[in-house]
């Protein structure tokens, strides 16, 4: 796909064009006044518009196959006749402005369709409907009925939410956030943000991509295709309802609200976006890395001339992966030279309130010449000495002599500002606090770390599908939706390591199985309507082979008692894991409605229940994410080997994250399963318990 | 202490005044230029200083006695005989500004020890030395050397970093922070940051208090004095040093770095005071705090013309302790009168994006009204329908009818911030992130806790305190600074539960003490320098009391094993704690140099090691207090019998605390102690091993 004529147009056809004060045809002619190009109003009521000669329709424009733009703003009843003349007559690209379609009612949702079916007829390149309209700077073309001019940049937004461009808009001009495209998404019937993630990511003139999101319709063509494009080009991404009072706020899903998030921290990272918390955070994410280049490393200067701003930065940047730089015998020697008797060379560096702007100069040279400093935060409080304008110019020229990124907080009032714009020629930002100049600088290196990674594919592991579909199918057989340990070979069949075992249907079965065994055994109900075990006493541990009959009695009539209607399927009888010197992990598998299945992992109990601490990927997983996920959970130290005991054998639980992540993808009708626990010790890992859902219609379809 | 001489002076001599460009000197004269009352320059090589008469030295000055206040910039060296000068002519307030003090060398440091003795022996009220001086808006006192005036306001702010206030008093007049006093604390000589707390909880002109703070000096005081005064007054702080890098930065400790911040963190909350993390936060939370009224709850109403703003502060809620309101049927009735068809009565309340400001009005009529709305958050985007400045009028209208809190995010650039000067009118701040808005809401709530709760004084129990001397004076005569089971009456002393038993020397003993105890009992051996003991075999639980002697053996010898130097006090034998059903706590004390004992409260094991996930206050703590302790962890759940346990005796524990409390604040000598495990079961608690570390010489002083 090319949206070039739609973001590059040089001929404009503006269906709807009006000059009636307050109508939304009239804001649209006005905005496009800056247009370098063409600008054609449409209206079969008019003969010109604000001076400009009209046209009745688009089939009325001479030449119109070389128009490359239409922008709808008729009412919502005409729109689809109205895109169906623009496609007849040879325009490839549409904005449609007008409101009224899926976001109304049901009329509107089938106006929508009508609207996607004539766009594809047509093979049309449509934004909206009922978006603000697109920007392009470079061309002046402002196609939209919103008010506020955005300066010209490298940085592209698009948007979700139409309010949230009017609302930025403003600011982002006041802040010298200068803009190359700016898309009012809008319904997205047609072109959506994957579209827009790819154009850019071929597009020259775009240094940064920045989204608002609400939703990502497809999660997987998302991951895929920005992965690419952050390979060259970061994304900034804000998405709505990441807290559970946003994400009611959004109603944008019917699942776990929490889960759904957990589903877009996961998606995003595996794609390389960069996730922004707040609106402030997207726009100066966007501008450092429009501006500055990336650090080699984590270790950060911090220069000032003021005490108590310098610690404050310190601690900011305690509050990131960023670390303190610390300076080398070299860098001290140099400082001591340049430094009055009361000033001391360490990190944050103070140069002291009687600074001028060249010991600025000096300082900063200094730090950023060494191998130990990969960028700097530049403080100043205003003194009498120097005016922040020529400081300005001072830390642009040393961060251009030196190639490391330099954020800089010029503390102060309208001196600030004006240091500001001197400092933007640089691509240095400048803010007020240093809490907001470190995350900056933090994005920095999380960019770096995305730019230097290598996408690998996932592990295709030689696995036993036929027998897990045969497995699938029995469950299918049987009627039931859940799945327990009397399909433990469907782990099995993935080579997910679980303890030697069968299904006894019969005491004699059981005493016969835990034989074979020839050690202590296991038993476990299985059962799909006794999903909590061992709360219904279905499981017993531990148990000599010549119990294992009474064992199997025993469970067996204890189900009965709890549930005479429960269908017992059997007791599965295995080899008895013991526990000593193991950890109880979990790794599961929901599949998630945008994304796909989404993997989980992390340690047993209260771990999950009260802290919470699990990782997150959506399948399927590479190597290097699945072992990422053991290392992110807080209590990784934990297999690691902390507390005296023998390290845990990561490679198997990483190797199991794989298997599991291959089933679901091999079969997307298992809806959620549960690997609780998967014992891990010094010497390997197994599948002691698990539990799964399919989608029974979706399955019989597959199978 | 009364300072109003000091901050709303009439008469003030600037010792060391000068006309010479850029000295310090000069700047005083100058930013003195806008004070209401009289500026008598002294300098004795001047006949006059900008025009202004110039007396010699102050003795000469007419009237002298009733100038109010000294400015003093002369070089370090003359200092404290120009103090001594002022206290002999009878002025009682006095600001330093000359730096060369205590911050510097030993030279320094001795000349400060001078200043504060001249201070005492005539009662001067100091301010620094090494600051930038105060101000005070009302009457125009300027008296610092540095640029920016701040506008006249209800906030009073202080600070330890005279490069904070130069950094920001630019920053706050652009945004409209309106000061009431400004003052540089300096090196802190004589007056410190209690006595501004004490001074402006007393002022009628101070509604809010800020500081800027790297430290406190007296913990205690600064709580006992804060405490008071947040039941009137608030207080917000930004302490530096809050992250490592950060504490590392302020280097103004010697003790364990995340320790001390946690001593800070309990004492603030404690004293009822806010903190905040970035610049910007503090002076937010000063605006919201000195001009909206307190919220009845914690229930916000969003009211937008743009969904996606709306949904961004909807997540902005979740992030903080406040909740999304939900309209109850009154008020959806009301709001489905005046939105549109596609509009939608729920919260975040989206009157759409053709929403005029009579739409507006009646919406925040409608939700301020509901008693289920304690506060409200109004976004808009500029749209062609209304103006700002005129949305700005109707908000601070509604807010005034209703008298609960509102803060505004009128997004957008220019236009924004001329909306935000009308707001101001109304004491209501304007932000353009809704992420930086909310944060402001939350702080009036958590304002008004601290003002509705009521300070309880801690519990005195009953308690055996010349049993607990004794057991002390006993390690000290051996020699010791380590305590350890051999010392267990020490709980038992002060009414800590711990399992029967005693201190057996032989096998004889071990025999006898179990047999007596009559079941199964645990030894464990008392060395002060074997101080792990399980890792050198010197623990053994569920022993029968006819294996007590063998067990007191096989301890004994394992230690001697381990350590033949090892002194060894004996085995304690102690009734055995089952620990099923129960759950292992920690209590813990550690004495702070500021802030005295700090108290620790968490879960065993993995809770505290690896999510330290622990409540910290400063002893002594009332039972509030404890209580609070046991609930703001997270795993707070397992306590009250999470996972289908019984609950755990809290009250048993809420005691321990508060005994543990009593215990360390009636000897401050004991530096460290840890009741861990503090086992807790459904019926009381066990103190099942513990812990103490002594100061010696401060022990045998004080026994």
């Amino acid at each position: 796909m090319d949206l070039s004529r739609l973001l590059e147009p040089e001929r404009v056809a503006v269906v709807g064009a009006s000059d009636e004060a307050g109508s939304v045809g009239r804001a649209l002619l006005e905005n496009l006044s800056t247009f370098e190009g063409e600008v054609i109003p449409i209206n079969p009521n008019r003969e010109s518009v604000l001076g400009t000669q009209c046209y009745p329709e688009v089939g009325a424009v001479p030449d119109v196959a070389s128009v490359d733009l239409a922008v709808v703003a008729v009412p919502a009843a005409v729109v689809v006749d109205v895109v169906r003349d623009i496609g007849e007559a040879g325009i490839g690209s549409v904005v449609v402005v007008t409101a009224g379609f899926s976001e109304t009612d049901d009329e509107g949702a089938q106006r929508e369709r009508e609207l996607v079916a004539v766009a594809e007829e047509y093979d049309l390149d449509l934004v909206g409907p009922n978006c603000v309209g697109v920007i392009n700077t470079k061309t002046g073309l402002d196609a939209t009925f919103i008010q506020g001019k955005p300066p010209e940049g490298s940085i592209s937004l698009m948007s979700q939410s139409g309010a949230f461009i009017a609302a930025v808009l403003g600011w982002a001009a006041q802040h010298d956030v200068g803009f190359n495209d700016v898309v009012s998404l809008g319904n997205e019937a047609v072109l959506d943000e994957v579209d827009f993630v790819a154009e850019w990511g071929d597009d020259p003139d775009t240094d940064v991509i920045l989204a608002y999101l609400e939703d990502v319709e497809d999660g997987r063509e998302f991951i895929e295709t920005a992965r690419e494009v952050t390979s060259d080009t970061p994304i900034v991404v804000i998405k709505s309802g990441r807290t559970e009072a946003g994400a009611e706020a959004a109603a944008s899903h019917t699942g776990s609200i929490a889960g759904r998030d957990r589903a877009y921290d996961a998606g995003f990272q595996q794609a390389g976006v960069l996730r922004a918390t707040d609106i402030q955070e997207v726009f100066e994410f966007g501008n450092v890395l429009a501006g500055q280049p990336l650090p080699a490393g984590d270790e950060v200067a911090v220069v000032t001339n003021g005490g108590g701003p310098g610690v404050l930065a310190a601690d900011a940047i305690g509050d990131t992966r960023l670390t303190m730089a610390e300076f080398g015998a070299n860098v001290v020697d140099e400082l001591d030279d340049l430094l009055p008797a009361e000033g001391d060379a360490t990190n944050p560096l103070d140069i002291v309130g009687d600074a001028d702007v060249d010991r600025f100069r000096r300082a900063l040279d200094a730090v950023l010449g060494a191998d130990e400093v990969a960028g700097a935060v530049v403080l100043s409080v205003p003194t009498a000495l120097f005016e922040f304008e020529e400081l300005a110019g001072v830390i642009g020229d040393c961060h251009e002599r030196h190639g490391k990124p330099v954020v800089a907080c010029l503390m102060g009032g309208d001196e600030a500002d004006r240091a500001a714009d001197e400092l933007k020629a640089y691509g240095i930002p400048n803010y007020f606090d240093p809490a907001r100049a470190v995350p900056s600088l933090e994005a920095l290196a999380d960019y770096r770390d995305v730019r230097g990674r290598e996408y690998a594919s996932p592990t295709e592991f030689d696995v036993d599908r036929d027998r897990a579909s045969e497995i699938l199918s029995q469950a299918l057989e049987r009627g039931v939706d859940r799945l327990s340990v009397e399909a433990t070979d469907l782990l099995d069949a993935y080579g997910v390591p679980v303890p030697d075992g069968a299904l006894a249907e019969s005491p004699e079965d059981a005493a016969a199985i835990a034989g074979e065994i020839g050690g202590p055994v296991a038993l476990k109900i299985a059962s799909p309507d006794l999903l909590h075990k061992s709360d219904v006493g279905g499981v017993k541990v531990d148990v000599a082979p010549a119990d294992a009959a009474d064992a199997f009695r025993a469970i067996r009539d204890r189900a009965t008692d709890h549930d005479p209607d429960a269908t017992v399927l059997g007791v599965r009888v295995e080899e008895f894991v013991d526990l000593a010197d193991s950890t109880e992990t979990i790794v599961g598998a929901t599949r998630d409605s945008q994304f796909g299945h989404l993997l989980m992992f992390g340690l047993g109990g209260i771990f999950v229940q009260i802290y919470e601490d699990t990782a997150f990927r959506t399948a399927p997983v590479s190597e290097r994410e699945a072992r990422e996920m053991t290392a992110e959970i807080h209590a990784a130290p934990m297999l690691r080997g902390a507390r005296g005991r023998r390290p845990a054998d990561l490679d198997a639980v990483v190797e199991t994250i794989q298997r599991v992540s291959q089933l679901v993808t091999d079969f997307p009708a298992i809806t959620e399963l549960d690997v609780n626990p998967l014992v891990v010790g010094p010497e390997g890992a197994y599948a002691v318990d698990f539990r799964a859902r399919v989608d029974r219609d979706e399955l019989s379809r597959s199978l």
